[in-house]
């Protein structure tokens, strides 16, 4: 492949992406374990016989329809006010990310994450040619108004906030991304992938938005929805970071298709929702074994635990998989994570993991 | 918006997209003007019936099982023997065609095209920090090897071809494409959106992408399958690279829905490319139309046809929309491209045509 023309900072590298194996317990990549009723099934077939009809023809580049009901869901959710003119959805986060970095990054650009985190933010960084840098968070996984002040030191353009973070699971607290935002003058982006588990009554920035254009908060319908394999990610911001980022989506992003089906599970929302609820109890439900069991448990507001200390975490993460339990070696070294599945696939684990001879 | 503090260079501009009017007649995108049949219509909704309950799964990342009927697809247009590992899909040739320039384009690198051609070309490159040159075509629209050699001097890392070209409709000699590979260490980037509307025994570059890891063809599922609104391309090259551009494809880009609608679409290619041969006949009808009717007419083996030359194309273009023709404003001053609508379309067109009072 090397003496092929392409970029040399790509040379030698792999695609991005977990093993995709086929096992009792899939829980690698904090997908909803709740497949779709026969009901949103149905609805969502329902929606593709209406539109493809008109599949000959390009779709709506704007997605009116499609923002307007999400901005509904938001306001649900945050409380809030918002129209379509706040919302932009792309093809998954990735992409609303990807073209986030294309406004405000690119060559000569510095984003700040703080790390550990999410693993796709420096690859968001390498496809712009943006520099990426992280630093610490607190010990804890925590941020506070030290570690923020460490990032405004660096000198960024773009701010890179997660809540809950990835693969941490902590939230950050609202008051912190109030402090960011009157000390920096680039710009702030909260990823909120995961803001649906958390404790109902814990904060989102989206209610920061209209009144502070430097903010973007971005959302999924891959968790919370079941909707993974649908791809659909959102970035909920004021109407002129919203306008902007139109300048660089490639026209025509989001098929009529995609566009039809996610009307249809927003349609669907409460029903979704309601499994949220019993995965946030299983995610209790975990964290407290793990934790009874001798286990490092960090605090998590997501539907995914980071635990450890393992010396060997490649041994642990093996000896499940040998038992029909995948799931993720990511984070600090000797850190695994897992993901909240069925009440049964998380039943596997606990026994995958007990019958493990632990040499740590 | 100019104080969000976004690149330099994209400060001011608007994103692109030509208007999308409710109108009599649609001819301004090259879309296919045949809606899907029931029968296929069905076929969709019963496929995303099929995935629908796995939603809550990402989709497969590598998109194995379309991408090997895409193969059998273009085996069957260009009698080649390539497999799924020659085929790499995304949302629309839009997709495609940035993940290419995002491998092989890059700062420092500079792309060539042949003017007048696609206008979306220097977005691709703005959107990747390539450099973007023109070398113009002989008057006629063609290329020649005096026009490919202006494009070698210009010492370019990527040189993109269209056949048929994009507003012009013109084609491609395939031996231009044999010399530009043994002159050239670049990537030779051919773009056939509208291959599918050539006669049949005109030539395409895909039987030369296992022999050449230099080249790559990109084809969709927009125009001949009358899918526009599913957004779906395909590069087709060397396995080499097709595993080359999965290193900057965003993981998941490809949704589970969009996998299951373009299968069921190509399991229908027979009764789609049906049209196509109904378009290539209206294409050549309204060809002669016009140049009976005194007009300039490019010669086009796609479903749309570039005519001229006009002292004030605007007002053409005004008094067609007046009568609810929708055409397209772009190619060279004072020609204008209209897209191949039904045979009911076409006369709409021939009629409004004809009403205007043209001043030249």
């Amino acid at each position: 492949m090397t003496d092929l023309p392409i970029r040399k900072d790509l040379i030698g590298l792999k695609p991005y992406g977990a093993p995709q194996l086929d096992v009792a317990a899939r829980l690698n990549v904090n997908e909803n374990p709740f497949p779709l009723s026969p009901k949103i099934v149905k609805a969502m077939a329902n929606a593709v016989e209406q539109v493809a009809g008109k599949l000959n023809r390009y779709p709506d580049r704007d997605a009116v329809k499609l923002r307007t009901e999400l901005a509904k869901f938001v306001n649900a959710d945050a409380k809030t006010n918002l129209t379509f003119e706040n919302i932009w959805p792309a093809n998954g986060s990735n992409e609303v990310m990807h073209q986030i970095f294309q406004l405000f990054g690119g060559p000569g650009k510095l984003a700040v994450g703080f790390a550990p985190t999410y693993s796709m933010y420096p690859d968001y960084c390498r496809d712009t040619f943006t520099e990426y840098k992280t630093v610490n968070r607190n010990e804890d996984f925590t941020i506070d108004q030290s570690v923020i002040d460490g990032a405004l030191a660096l000198n960024p353009d773009i701010i890179l906030l997660a809540s809950p973070n990835n693969p941490t699971g902590t939230i950050l607290d609202d008051h912190l991304v109030t402090y960011l935002l009157g000390k920096f003058n680039g710009m702030v982006i909260v990823d909120e992938a995961y803001a649906e588990f958390r404790q109902p009554e814990m904060p989102t920035s989206i209610p920061l938005v209209n009144s502070n254009r430097h903010l973007i908060v971005t959302r999924t319908m891959s968790k919370a929805f079941s909707c993974a394999g649908l791809r659909l990610g959102y970035a909920v911001a004021n109407a002129e970071v919203i306008a902007a980022l139109q300048i660089v989506r490639l026209p025509y992003h989001l098929s009529g298709v995609t566009q039809a089906v996610a009307i249809a599970a927003l349609e669907h929302s409460e029903e979704l929702l309601g499994q949220v609820e019993l995965l946030r109890q299983e995610r209790n439900k975990l964290a407290s074994w793990l934790a009874d069991e001798g286990f490092i448990v960090a605090p998590s507001g997501a539907n995914f635990i980071l635990f450890g200390i393992f010396t060997d975490r490649d041994q642990v993460f093996q000896g499940l998989l040998d038992q029909g339990v995948l799931i993720r070696q990511t984070g600090p070294a000797g850190w695994l994570r897992v993901s909240i599945g069925t009440p049964q696939e998380n039943e596997l684990f606990r026994k995958a993991l007990s019958s493990l001879e632990l040499t740590n």
